[in-house]
């Protein structure tokens, strides 16, 4: 639904290749099985437009790319409702290192948006959201890795 | 060198889903060759930003996604210069039904640009002269089709 902005926001900034490895706009939903995994099933049962569905996209991005980290959004950004879900509808999720797992565990942190604005403002709302999830969920993965080096260290003496 | 933003500016645009199905922006070099077939050989020869590199884009999105036409963009947005080519120089490619072709003769038209301003106005402007290409492509294949539709009618008397 973000149609590319998110990339396009990411490579804005001189010096993107050396972090952003690149993107996939699956915008037919057909493509969100055949260049992202998506489970066709899922899909077919409840629409583009759900978390689970926003989970696997990040998880397969992730993989197809070979990146470290995977973003992805899904959603209604107007004018007309899609799937049976509302304008402003979306989901944002992201997948990383430590959350990667098989099967019903694949697939990472999911928040569930509910935007109001035009179609322009929706798609930037989203763009902003999923990136603020990701700087969250990469500020926690420091943290973590803070927190385990000072257990170490606590441990080592 | 776009980075999502073809698609970003194609999906603005409201029931945009009838007619566009995707994009795969091919940050990483070589995701030009996973994601989307360019010539490995090519890439390591002549490096990223290349005419022949752009049509290979343009042929391996058109495949990778299913849809009648294929655009790539390939270039140094900079600041600073890529692969000894300046920051402007800029390949811009389609892909048709028309233009289909193995070997040699795959991919379709490319253009050449030398573009001028900062790394947001030479993104802009790649995308401009993609998409007209593109209408151009279109608009010419149309009056192809007049031309064949007025052969055969002539034909049929």
């Amino acid at each position: 639904m973000t149609g590319g902005l998110v990339a396009a926001e990411i490579t804005s900034v001189p010096g993107a290749s050396k972090v952003f490895r690149g993107s996939v706009t699956a915008y037919a939903t057909e493509l969100k099985q055949r260049l992202l995994g998506v489970d066709a099933t899922l899909l077919a049962e409840r629409g583009a437009v759900d978390p689970q569905v926003a989970a696997q996209m990040a998880a397969g991005v992730r993989e197809a790319l070979g990146a470290d980290w995977g973003v992805a959004t899904t959603g209604v950004a107007g004018p007309d409702p899609q799937d049976g879900q509302t304008v402003g509808t979306v989901f944002v999720a992201v997948d990383g290192p430590s959350r990667t797992g098989t099967g019903s565990a694949r697939g990472g942190k999911v928040e569930h948006l509910r935007l109001n604005g035009d179609r322009a403002e929706i798609r930037m709302e989203s763009v902003r959201s999923v990136l603020a999830l990701l700087l969250a969920e990469l500020a926690g993965e420091q943290t973590g890795n803070e927190r385990a080096q000072d257990t170490e260290r606590n441990g080592g003496f």
